[in-house]
């Protein structure tokens, strides 16, 4: 008999803002329960967190490698079946090394670690292990991100030209660090965020969504990474000048200083024949304008879009879908596959989308490339 | 110990539109599971919908009798807590009544029932027993609704004058009740829908909408409805002229054949000293015109918001709520409520913040008197 | 050899809001020239606005009466062609009468004038003269206004079902009338304004712009007009439902308390096939909404429109048109038509194109209809 | 006696889009009138012109060099007061410099002209001439630009951090300069549009713009240009990364590729305590985000702006002012001054407002530095 999936959490205790998110779009589908978590290195605080999540105190532990430990120990029709690791990305490597180690499938929140040689590592072990693993590069879960890449993929725009990917914040415009702010505290510490600020922590997420809506690759860029807030440690602020695989030039801007944005992550992509625009903080819109005829607004729900949109929306039009809805697209498509694995049957192709350990990849270069260039005395422009 | 609360369901099996929403929104939170349901009044498909929401076959009923009975048979710590009931209008008064005699807590699907007597008999059995009834009008869930309504009762607009709410969908501009559409057929059938088309099924929803925000009632109404398409038996599409008891004028435009119109729910009061507006497809805007000052943004998630609306909110500014997360803000504020009855304990005055069953009351003498009014040869203004 | 059209101002000294407007939208594309007026009935301040304006001191008059006679005396090559009248609406009746019995061509501001009776002799006066009469419902001026008539009038949309017009203002949220504001203290005042206040001012805009749009003619109506500013002596706001001949219903909105608006002047009109949605403050876009394809956006300026759009549009696509060049396709199509009058020509259809002494009686009778309405014990509706 | 001033015009004659736009923007506030013009350079075609623009034949000439000098020729109460000059790039310096050394004061199309050294002299005859020099960037012409460049003046927005400003057009996508367009063809042609194409044609703009809105100066760039259609021999698209004296980051990016895009000029600003927007296709908006704070639309003509934006306001708000009016307050504001010059006054600060020959020689420079940036082979970053 088809049953819940079950997954373990590492990090996200009460109180964090993505723990929370994660739980909400894991179950959002009813497909996945949670069982149980290494909620915070503090035991009792893991402890805390269990109980407001109605946990089983025994399937509260104390620290991943507990977890990991103890539930290979337990029988086959109670045990997790994967963990999701939603903490600051110094903590993304171990518990994902032990966890495929241990046979346990992997959710990963982005950027996939904290270096390169991580990430090869986990790639490396990924790929021998055979187990899924997605990486929660959440924006390409929107129904018209994926409307706008078919569209793209299947020449509706013709040779791709130009793309403009922009994602300001502003959250990051005092020194929040220095207040106790847990989110700032570990984003602008090198130490736990790695060499980069907000071209690591959102820079990421644009980089990602351009190649996945493009289709194309970055081949090369140039750029400019600056902390404007005084004594912060890491760039809160960054443009880089893009150059893909196919010829189309870019650009790529991210910031965390840009005073009263919120998260205004916006891509657009223009070809021969017309251009998408999409932003997140209007994700139902899907907006087409064309070279010769009257501009279009695609809207999520809507009649006559792609299978793939469809399949990734939940409600009618004109019910808007948010950030949770598609954080959870996420999670359903990765579900479905490990749901099909367990069943031994191949997922539709439509499922089998969601961002992989590769993409993790393409995102740790591209941190390690844009600090370089950046940091380069005559900004040679950069293979990528 | 705490535990999440159990629902029975009434309805909603899988491929239900509004059963599904309903299940999302009730676990959004992880405070209530899914426990039991009678999904279909044909057993074998009620049974084919509890497996496929991965339920105990035992809980899955053939009719709303049958599960109340034999949940109300089950040891405490085991039977459902209260019901949800996503049936079509006139399935709402029977599993309401049964569950309510039955000492089971109730939520119910809009408008209440069938007609007025239903209406009245209902509103004094909840009276009677004492339990918790939630009504869903979901669109008071959302946050920068209810950041209007704080800002209109602390007086900041002055005194109202004038309120326009309208519904605006196209879906029924062509006869689907022909086409074997299942939301279709009952909602244009007056045996099922009740005396009114549109109205009934989205005019109530921009009533009770008009009524929460601005704190006003209204007292009289003068209404124009009619059927555009051919042979349809109920009213697609009017207008009202509304006056408030407070003198403000007021009108409502509820139409389900504005072609092209996804679920445009949208309204704008104005007082003595500005003016809010809230549109359902971009609910994270709360426009606010001054007399003499600039016009403001007040955006979900952003600082300077009155308390309720962040109670309401689960995500930072930016990232996107939507129809689920604010329907589910009914479920939550009915849950935390229900929480502390059961812990024999207060809510906190925030949360008791959901449709009730006199919000009901209100719905259906709405629809009594627009479908009087615009009856009426001469068009008297109705009280209401 | 052609030449300028000369035209005569009748009030709009400087300083007054509507009279530089008129002679801005006279003026723009170069083939009107103001000759002359009688800016005041201080003939002190007439000459004063005259010479601001360059005017030859010779052709400034003291009052209306005095110019019609002596420009009338004027060698043909030297006098005005026709007057623009930019008075009050109780002051338009009397040059508009006298211009017509001395020959000259008329542009008037509108409502038409003061009263239905006054209406209907200028409308037989222009009859049996024979000369040009253009009223200056400016809002159908614009080039998307157009276009949009002409998709209806070419079935694009089907049968016309729902008409939603609306025209909120909050100028007049305040008694600005006792400020010695100008604007306000004639348009509040019945011995200036007429029997209406916001239903004559611009209600009977939206009234013109329903009716241009749709091509359809209301046929009842039923109205609720109130004056929410205490000792205010004309209404100030108000709500109209609207039957039109062809079966559609309709609502209008018409208020100058809606405290924050500016002049948001708005239409929407739905078929059987899709709607359309334009809004006087973002102009440029004519929003269409299909029932089973995705919405467009029609813009100015942009491939693809009806020649009508193209012929009324000034500059290329992104180049934003606003009020003062939809004002001056009003003169301008009332001046190619006059010029092509002057050289014994048809104008082309294209340019016959601009509101007339008819559509001003159809406003009269708006005004006169509503406030019976309103009035009625019973509100009945009333035939139109 | 104030008279109106004197314009005689190079290049513009009918049919070209440019011409147009600067007769409607010179005389729209009755100020200025169109005396002369050498309106092509085929005699018989700017005699067309002249009589279609109801010119005396005897002062419409076959080329600038006949206008200026017999213009010279003419008694000073008939002569003009200035020249206009609408022609390509490569037409700029010659007229402009022979207009100087006659004593016309001169108001010039943008670009300045064709290259630096053209533009070093141009400079120097202006200075020590004395003579008005306007150069017309239009966009900064808008009302709520001018409020944006007071704001942050005025340290409301603290110190400046960030900017980005884009221009994408979309009509040059295919190769239209084969097709005997008029506009594509001198934009895409070196020897008449100079070293850049879209980069000198609107990529200008957008650096003046945001030179001009924050008052800072841009010290180095960093540019990557491209071709995209097959064959063109300028520049249709590129990126450029910028940093301003005071420290702030930016980045321009100018496409006339970017298929479907209209004439999208659009600025962001943020600084310390929040930033503003500002899209030339909603020109009447100025968003403004505040760090905590609610975001605001300012809107022209509305209360509590800064003085120069009513001063450049022509109508009230919600009357929507477009393209045209922010053209005529760069000759407006012109036209003060000279009427100031020729009444020996000295005009008030508030109108002392228009492009001058200084940032002409900043475009000058731009185009020089991000075609120098982009084809030097390690992409070193230019002072500017």
């Amino acid at each position: 008999m088809k049953r819940k999936l079950r997954m373990g959490m590492v990090g996200g205790g009460i109180g964090a803002f993505i723990g929370a998110v994660h739980r909400m779009a894991a179950t959002l589908d009813g497909q996945i329960e949670l069982v149980c978590g290494a909620f915070s290195s503090d035991p009792e605080r893991s402890q805390k967190s269990g109980a407001a999540l109605y946990l089983d105190p025994d399937r509260v532990y104390g620290n991943y490698a507990e977890m990991i430990e103890r539930e290979k120990a337990l029988p086959e029709g109670k045990r997790m079946d994967f963990i999701s690791i939603v903490t600051p990305n110094h903590m993304h490597f171990g518990p994902a090394h032990l966890a495929l180690s241990h046979g346990f499938h992997v959710v990963c929140d982005k950027p996939l670690c904290l270096n390169m040689e991580e990430a090869l590592r986990l790639e490396k072990e990924v790929t021998e292990s055979g187990l899924l693993f997605a990486l929660t590069h959440n924006y390409t879960g929107y129904p018209m991100v994926k409307q706008a890449r078919e569209m793209i993929a299947n020449g509706e725009l013709g040779k791709i030209r130009r793309v403009v990917v922009e994602y300001p914040q502003g959250w990051l415009s005092t020194k929040l660090e220095d207040e106790d702010q847990k989110q700032a505290s570990w984003r602008t510490d090198p130490n736990r965020s790695g060499i980069a600020g907000a071209m690591g922590d959102i820079g990421t997420h644009a980089e990602n969504l351009a190649e996945y809506i493009t289709g194309l690759r970055i081949k090369e860029l140039c750029a400019d990474l600056h902390a404007h807030v005084d004594g912060r440690l890491l760039d809160d602020d960054g443009s880089v000048l893009l150059r893909f695989a196919n010829g189309a030039r870019g650009l790529l801007y991210a910031s965390q200083i840009s005073a009263g944005e919120e998260n205004n992550l916006r891509i657009r992509v223009y070809g021969e024949y017309g251009g998408i625009e999409w932003s997140q903080q209007d994700p139902n819109d899907l907006i087409v304008r064309w070279l010769d005829k009257p501009m279009q607004i695609m809207r999520t729900g809507s009649a006559g879009l792609y299978e793939v949109a469809a399949v990734n929306t939940r409600i009618p039009a004109g019910h808007p879908e948010g950030y949770l809805e598609a954080f959870a697209n996420i999670y359903r498509n990765f579900a479905v596959c490990l749901q099909a694995r367990l069943e031994g049957k191949e997922p539709e192709p439509v499922y089998q989308d969601f961002p992989s350990v590769q993409d993790g990849v393409r995102g740790m270069k591209f941190i390690e490339k844009v600090v370089a260039s950046s940091n380069s005395d005559d900004h040679k422009w950069l293979a990528y």
